[in-house]
């Protein structure tokens, strides 16, 4: 029983530590947020939305987002071609299990002024 | 309405990076996971299911997180004196509010296996 429960114990850490690795990179969350308010972005109009970022760290975050399936790329056959990044599903399900993550910050936010 | 809506999204993700910050020492996290499974902890208790922690790590973040309403400290009026940790209401509310992140986790880590 006692082994059992620490079982559950360090599953649901380790999937939260997951979870905050994932998204702990300066530049992740912004990324993604962008997305989730922009629905489709190309390539410079993210890097306007995301302010500070190099272009290094924005292709080598996309990279990673996209292998994860937090974000899609879409590349249009067209001349010129075209790209755009919107959010995977992953993406979109990670914007909402934040939600209430936000609610919480905001509440602690608003008890400390 | 542009101006709303970039209001809305610096105050969403300040909320969120408040309530990341708040989290994201070291030690936090394990505290509060210690404190959620086992409701109320003396803190050689507490030291012993955060393994690896620093007395100095474990005195400082409780006082940090007692600050915040976070973790409560109860000193029971005995001789020898008691004192029990346990999680007040906002961290009862992180732990919920932690939830749908954890979820995500684990499903982000099935995929990746």
């Amino acid at each position: 029983m006692e082994g059992k429960s620490t079982d559950k114990k360090d599953y649901n850490t380790c999937s939260l530590n997951y979870a905050l690795k994932l998204i702990s990179s300066k530049w992740k969350l912004p990324i993604i947020w962008a997305l989730s308010q922009n629905k489709k972005l190309r390539y410079n109009e993210l890097r306007r939305e995301v302010s500070g970022i190099t272009n290094m760290m924005l292709a080598q975050s996309l990279k990673e987002l996209e292998s994860q399936g937090i974000v899609l790329r879409i590349q249009y056959m067209e001349i010129p071609p075209r790209v755009e990044y919107s959010l995977g599903e992953s993406g979109q399900e990670l914007i909402d299990a934040l939600s209430p993550l936000t609610k919480w910050g905001k509440r602690m936010k608003d008890k400390s002024l």
